[in-house]
């Protein structure tokens, strides 16, 4: 005792930074260890954490489940049209992105991204008569992610657009995903002008079958190598698709030239891609989708399986939870403006792409992708850091998707619902950002989070599906 | 003095590294901090560098030698035949890479290759004859470097072979290389079978004419944007092309496709350049000659303008010192060799792709490219470290080449043969390794470094040239 103080004290605290500074303003050299208690210190959930972690039952269906997260084998199949090919599809359905939500409370840009598919359908001959029968209740709305799918940003799906089509060899599941507009005025954000039709037409009547006609030449295209590869060159593959989209078009641009498709769409095909550093965003969303609906469905596993926005709920899934939906009010988005726009502009977090983190890419590649901090901002030292602190929530790394600049390790991969509630580390999102009015389309891209308090809904169900 | 006896020592050690080890062994903490004398401590090099170092003529030829190398603007004109295009091309001329050598001293694989030019010129029907013609003094052998041209490996081009045109558009000289053969057995490391004339053949049948087509319909295109994104695609345009490759397919193919060349031609061209992720080296390395010979030239300036190896000398040109090349012998690479090959088996260093280098890309942009260690050895770190070494003998930052790894940093470019002999620290190389022997090709890459001995010879000759 008469030794602690007659030395020099060196002190690790932990949680209240005050205590530290008093020793650091004496005679001693103390360092600060950020915690925080589970659920910023809420009892109920403090207990229902207590009741599932090292639980084996848990455990043994969050070892199943990242099991099939990880053996997952997406292949992309083909293009298909949404009515002929999405399980469940209505007539007059229309899917969005996130959880579900009514049309009295969707945002902006997916109010006017849906009133340009109707438009697009031919079901209403302006955007007036649009939005009145979707007003009206004539129109059958549902999640993307009730149907198999998912879409980016207003995530809008209708019946007569082509659908990539992902299947997954492992588990024999399949998933779809629109096909990807370009930027500037698209329908994802919500515009919905006469070139935004137009350009859904021509996607429908050259794009999807010149590009079905060249993947029929070219076979069925492995994505994870594809993916993997362009994680060692720079992409995280959701909001930076460069070197994807590259080595898609190379991949299939010798089978589009053969396929006997007219030379001009051939060429038009080409360069429509070549013009859209995201064009295969789509394709890798699809591919996460089919990955993590293989890893669904296990019985008391923690496995977060979906993360998605509608504008004004951020939701997620988890493996051992069924079909329920967690949601929290979407947040806003603190990322790089483009020029004339701020935050009061945007729209608040929206959109179907966080499936890209939700399996272990995206933000939580952010280690591959050190230009992307010139598009969301930060530094390369934290696009490492992002990757490296979402090691602390999850269940597994990955075994095809590795990361050069931290020695090829693995991204962290399987987002586990307790970690998130006992690390107080949210899962990193690197998105895009609406302007909150529909027509004027992207305005921003930005880091952000998962609200804590969906991840806390999901422990407390999941404490209550368990026995001890 | 009491003081420094009663206290604790806390010393930097310069130099010698057991006055560090005494200190260390006792009663204080000492820091080594690596040094040599300048020159390994050669008195007369020590001498000549003394008059060198802020001369002030020599400061001002090197603002203008790396302002001209910082400000050119390389431009892909398109395709021409050597014969045709390349300054000085004689009848019966075979260029190859590095400095002068005569066939009794040339290694193996250039040999081989000079052996299989001679046949797919037609000159000879078969490799006796052609190895006899070779031997016999009946051709005329020169550098590349001699007629604005550069290849790499063997880097041989004889008048009917294709080669790319670069045009500066800044300074308004042009540079010429040969096409990539892609991988196997090439004529590049030797081989000179059927499979390889044929594949010439080809290449100057089909892929040259179709190519040209192409870039006639596309224009000419901005090499350095090209290169300054691949480099943010993990990419450092030496040993590593997958991405510029793939952007150069992304830009071309469309333009292919309108060209009105035959449908089965482009196709195959597709997929030739697909096929081969190291497709657009030859493009970066005319590129790079065509940036460094606008800053050759230059009276006084000690900015190395050429490395490059021919198997048996490695030899450097430097601005201020014309057209004279300082050799040394060219070093075996310490690298990964592929499985049943060692160092043993190898050519001495070869080529001149470490034109990419003197431009400040190459090794030099190391940092850019972490996946490539798994190529060249090495960890993520050390592709860093290789980096920022190379900012202390180098007079500038590019510009146009920046990494993202480095939060945008330019490469380190503009070699100083001042200060890579005061420092001791040699520029770094990222090389293929070639076979020994003709026709068997490549068995490694590594990372090597440019020898000393050139350097000192430089600065030697610079300091007698000078004024004081």
């Amino acid at each position: 005792m008469s030794a602690l103080f007659s030395g020099r004290l060196s002190v690790l605290n932990v949680g209240v930074a005050s205590f530290a500074e008093a020793i650091n303003a004496g005679a001693g050299e103390a360092t600060q260890i950020e915690w925080v208690p589970p659920a910023n210190g809420d009892r109920a959930i403090g207990a229902a954490l207590a009741r599932l972690v090292n639980h084996p039952e848990i455990e043994r269906a969050n070892a199943t489940a990242v099991e099939r997260l990880l053996a997952a084998q997406p292949r992309l199949e083909g293009i298909a049209i949404a009515r002929d090919a999405l399980p469940g599809m209505g007539q007059r359905m229309i899917l969005h992105a996130g959880p579900p939500v009514e049309w009295k409370r969707m945002c902006g840009p997916m109010k006017g991204a849906i009133i340009g598919a109707v438009v697009f359908e031919g079901w209403a001959a302006n955007a007036a008569q649009a939005e009145a029968q979707a007003a009206g209740g004539e129109l059958e709305f549902a999640p993307c992610h009730h149907h198999a799918a998912v879409g980016p940003m207003a995530g809008i799906i209708s019946p007569s657009m082509p659908v990539w089509v992902v299947r997954n060899e492992a588990h024999g599941n399949r998933s779809y995903s629109s096909l990807n507009e370009g930027l500037g005025k698209v329908l994802r954000f919500g515009a919905n002008s006469a070139e935004v039709i137009e350009r859904l037409t021509w996607m429908t009547r050259t794009l999807a079958p010149t590009l079905q006609a060249g993947l029929g030449k070219l076979g069925e295209l492995e994505l994870k190598p594809l993916m993997a590869q362009a994680l060692h060159m720079g992409d995280e593959v959701h909001n930076r698709n460069a070197a994807a989209t590259s080595l898609l078009i190379k991949r299939l641009v010798s089978a589009l030239v053969r396929s006997g498709a007219p030379t001009a769409d051939v060429a038009a095909v080409v360069d429509f891609m070549a013009s859209n550093d995201h064009f295969f965003l789509n394709i890798s969303m699809a591919a996460c989708k089919c990955m993590l609906d293989a890893a669904h469905g296990v019985p008391g596993s923690s496995l977060v399986t979906a993360m998605a926005r509608n504008g004004v709920e951020f939701g997620i899934r988890v493996s051992g939870l069924g079909e329920r939906w967690f949601t929290a009010p979407a947040p806003l988005v603190n990322g790089l403006y483009f020029a004339g726009y701020s935050m009061a502009d945007a729209a608040p977090d929206l959109g179907d792409s966080a499936i890209t983190e939700t399996a272990g890419v995206g933000g939580f590649a952010m280690a591959a992708a050190p230009a992307i901090v010139k598009f969301v901002g930060g530094t390369a030292r934290d696009a490492l850091a992002n990757t490296l602190s979402m090691t602390h929530i999850t269940l597994s790394r990955s075994r095809a998707f590795t990361l050069p600049a931290l020695d090829f390790a693995g991204t962290p991969c399987g987002i586990d619902a307790r970690r998130v509630v006992d690390t107080g580390i949210l899962p990193i999102i690197n998105t895009g950002i609406a302007h909150k009015a529909p027509g004027i389309g992207q305005i921003g891209a930005g880091v952000t989070r998962a609200p804590l308090e969906c991840f806390t809904q999901a422990v407390t169900s999941l404490a209550q599906s368990v026995k001890d």
